[in-house]
């Protein structure tokens, strides 16, 4: 057991507290991978300085650019998993919020017991009766908002997490298929003792690789299948019908985590002309499927 | 310094064996993000049947079933650079058995001016220059050796290095595609106080679409740009000519790591029909560019 404070935790939001904690232990490895890889295309291009033959300088050195951006990618990906670990967090949230609900209906059922056991003729029993319709009426509430935002939140929590699953796989398919041809680029036919090394052939088609790598990264667009919610039905109380949406500023709901992801979506959608497929749409939407 | 062993390598080897030693780091923050992610899955499922909606917990189920999968292609990356990985250490240990010859005709070269300067009628003269043409003659064979070696293995092992990250996208794509498909059979449409949770619809398209992504990850198959290699020519004594390749059983350079690339890449192929595409060709072979 690493910390008491899971322990501390409402029964109710047991489990997703456990899910949250282990998002954060996975999200370090995946912070640590980007880290590592970094370095070990720092230590590529020294090592390929050092054997003295450019040929092998060269080509290392610009594979070396490569796999840092495949690390860049690595490290996108964890703050992207930090955002969705950010929505499941709301769910979490409400979880324990709902849980002294839960509580207090069962106290009072359970006080009702004991008094029609004990004093039955008790005037305390129409008064806790009344009571237990109120705490029941407040639990269906609660019950009802609960389900809401797990709903939601649950959709919106794997959205963002198998989005940037995608981005990351289709970014690192551009820069790990440009790094093949860069390899190509090194002839490997044996020389003979005391054969003068040949000043490195290809720089111009390494540099050719690298700026198509760069411009293919570039134009890069999400073209990810919709998900599909209906929640923008539920109003700021996790109700159906309201008007004011839990999108709103005054929300407390809304994690900042969350608001990065829309920031981040925002400010990448400006950077770019065209038009953008937004991640998250409404049923009403398009629907056609995308193949993988 | 988190060792001293680092320091023992000869000056050759030191920036290889540094690299050696971040890639291990390197395979070891990506299985552990594989282990996490696995934990991940397992929680997610615990969480959705606990919450007793019966939607969330057949979606978080099944979605947490995409989820282990794509945890299990993290691993198949990790074992992936670890092949990578035993390639680099050929050439390092090819450096460390070259930097002797080096030693040698440094040392000779050095008692020769000695000698030199203090007896100039020397008769050790005559027989360490002698000595020193030997040591020279040496040396161009082991540089010429090195050279081979460094670019044939270099180019190996940033092959595999490549091929597991397409792999590890490509994978991860088709699992990350099926758990949006999975994601949008979860109405989260928001209910009212007391409405009755219906049972899931949904099953039977929650059941088609985890077939799917088996089916689609089964029928897999690698469609690299193949790395073109010319060593073919490389003798066993690293030098061209020589009918004996380096990939002869006999051959001590050939490290498990790199025979179990071999071994898993055939027992691949040979449990597909049809025509494979081999990773490694040589010149001689197709030169058809495929495009990312």
């Amino acid at each position: 057991m690493s910390s008491l404070r899971g322990l501390q935790q409402p029964e109710l939001s047991k489990k997703l507290y456990k899910l949250i904690k282990t998002e954060n232990h996975a999200i370090g490895a995946f912070e640590s991978a980007g880290r590592e890889t970094r370095s070990i295309a720092t230590q590529l291009s020294e090592w390929g300085e050092s054997t003295e033959d450019d040929a092998v300088s060269e080509v290392s050195d610009k594979l070396a650019v490569l796999l840092a951006e495949i690390a860049d990618q690595e490290d996108l990906f964890a703050q992207n998993l930090e955002d969705s670990r950010g929505v499941l967090k709301q769910i979490r949230n409400t979880e324990s919020s709902v849980q002294p609900s839960r509580n207090q209906k069962a106290k009072i059922h359970d006080e009702i017991q004991k008094l029609k056991y004990k004093e039955p003729e008790s005037t305390k029993l129409p008064i806790l009766e009344q009571e237990l319709v109120r705490a029941e009426a407040q639990s269906l509430v609660a019950e009802a908002q609960l389900t809401n935002i797990t709903r939601q939140k649950f959709k919106e929590a794997y959205d963002i997490h198998t989005a940037a699953i995608i981005e990351r796989a289709e970014k690192q398919l551009i820069l790990a298929t440009q790094a093949r041809h860069m390899l190509n680029l090194l002839d490997d036919t044996p020389v003979v003792p005391g054969e003068e090394k040949q000043p490195f052939q290809n720089a111009s088609q390494a540099q050719t690789i690298l700026n198509d790598a760069e411009t293919t990264l570039r134009g890069w667009q999400p073209a990810l299948d919709p998900i599909h919610t209906s929640a923008g039905k539920l109003g700021a109380n996790a109700m159906p019908g309201s008007g004011e949406t839990l999108d709103s500023p005054s929300s407390q709901t809304m994690t900042t985590a969350q608001q990065r992801v829309e920031d981040r979506e925002r400010s990448q959608e400006e950077g770019r002309d065209g038009a953008v497929q937004p991640a998250y749409t409404t049923t009403a939407e398009s629907t056609a499927p995308h193949s993988a």
